[in-house]
C-alpha cells in the first residue's frame, strides 16, 4: 500500500532519509559514483522505493537540490554594501572549500553538466539563491550606497561568477583575497554602473 | 615497430587524425559518449594504437586541449578597450552557441569536471587563452584607457566569467546583450579599479 503523503508522515520521513543518504553518498563518491542501491541501503529503505519515486541518480540529485532551495541562505547583513558582498563571496568560497559541504556542492554542479534534469534543478536552485542575495543590493540602494537603477541580480552574479569560473572552468583554487576582490569589484560597479 | 616521431611524419599524422576524430566524436556524442573504438575507427587507426598512446577518453581530451592551446585565438584589436572586450565576450558567446564548435567546447568543460587529467589540461588551455587576451588590456594601458596598475588577467577573467557562470553553473542561455554588458563592466573596472 502507498503511504499517505501527509507532511511529517511516513512519506516525508522516507524522503528526508533518502535525500540525507543521497547527500552523504554524493560527498563521499561524487555524482559519477552515485548509486541507487547504496542510497537505499544507507537510508534503510528498499531500492524499489527509490527507483519508483526518484527514477535514478538524476532524480535524486534534482530532489536534493529542490530541498536545498527551500533552505534559507545566511545572507550577510553587515550594514554596508561592500561588507555584505564580501560576506557573500566568502560564503561561496568557504562552502566549496569545506570538507563536508564542498564535495556535495561540487557534485551538484557536476551533475548539472551531465543531465538535463539536474541542470533544470540547478537553474531553479540558483535563481532562489540569487533572489535571496539580491536583498544585499536593495538594502544598499535604500541606504544610498548603490544607484537606484542598479540591477541587483547582476551585481550578485558579478560578485560570485569569478569564483565559480575558477572552481569549475579553469580549475584553480580560490583564495580569500580573490573572493574579497570579486566583492569589491561588484560594489564598485553598483556605485558607478556603466552606461549611466 | 614504434614510428619515428618527427614532425609531419607518420606519428604526427596519426595524432592529427586521432585528435580530429576525437573532436568530431565529442561534438556528436559529448564527453560521456566518447568511445576509443569509435575514435580509432573514424581516424582509420587500430584501437590498440589509441589505447597505447592516449590511454583512454581522458587522455584524448587532454591531448586535444593541448593541441587547441597551440592554436592562436583571434583576439580583437579594434582600437578601443571597450571594443576589444566586447569582441572578446562575443567570441566566447558565439563559440559556445555555434552548432559546430559549441558542443566540442562544452564537452571539454564537462570533461574537466569529471577527470583530473582533463581539468589540468583545461587549466593550461585557459592560462594560454587568458595570456593572449591580456594584450587587450596592455594595449589599453599604453593608450591611456586603463590605469597602469590594472591587473590585465583579472580584467579578462571579469569580462568572461559571467558568461561561463550562466552557461555551466546556472544553465541559462547567454544573450549578445549580456555578453556586451559583461565587457562594459570589465572596461569600467579597468578605468576605475577598486582600491586605488
Amino acid at each position: 500500500m502507498e503511504p499517505q503523503r501527509r507532511p511529517g508522515g511516513r512519506s516525508a520521513r522516507v524522503r528526508e532519509a533518502v535525500l540525507d543518504a543521497t547527500t552523504v553518498e554524493l560527498a563521499e563518491r561524487g555524482y559519477q559514483g552515485l548509486n541507487v542501491d547504496a542510497v537505499a541501503q544507507r537510508a534503510g529503505v528498499h531500492k524499489t522505493t527509490v527507483y519508483r519515486r526518484w527514477g535514478g541518480p538524476e532524480g535524486l540529485v534534482a530532489d536534493a537540490l529542490g530541498r536545498a532551495s527551500e533552505q534559507a541562505w545566511p545572507i550577510p547583513d553587515t550594514g554596508t554594501l561592500v561588507g555584505d558582498l564580501r560576506g557573500l563571496t566568502e560564503l561561496v568560497r568557504a562552502g566549496f572549500a569545506d570538507p563536508e559541504s564542498g564535495p556535495v556542492a561540487t557534485a551538484f554542479v557536476t551533475a548539472g553538466m551531465q543531465h538535463p534534469a539536474a541542470a533544470a534543478a540547478l537553474r531553479g536552485f540558483y535563481a532562489a539563491r540569487h533572489e535571496e542575495a539580491a536583498a544585499i543590493v536593495t538594502r544598499a540602494i535604500a541606504r544610498g550606497e548603490a544607484e537606484p537603477e542598479v540591477d541587483a541580480d547582476e551585481i550578485i552574479r558579478l560578485a560570485i561568477a569569478p569564483l565559480f569560473h575558477r572552481l569549475f572552468i579553469t580549475h584553480e583554487p580560490v583564495t580569500a583575497e580573490q573572493a574579497r576582490r570579486a566583492a569589491d569589484i561588484a560594489a564598485t560597479i553598483a556605485g558607478t554602473p556603466p552606461g549611466t
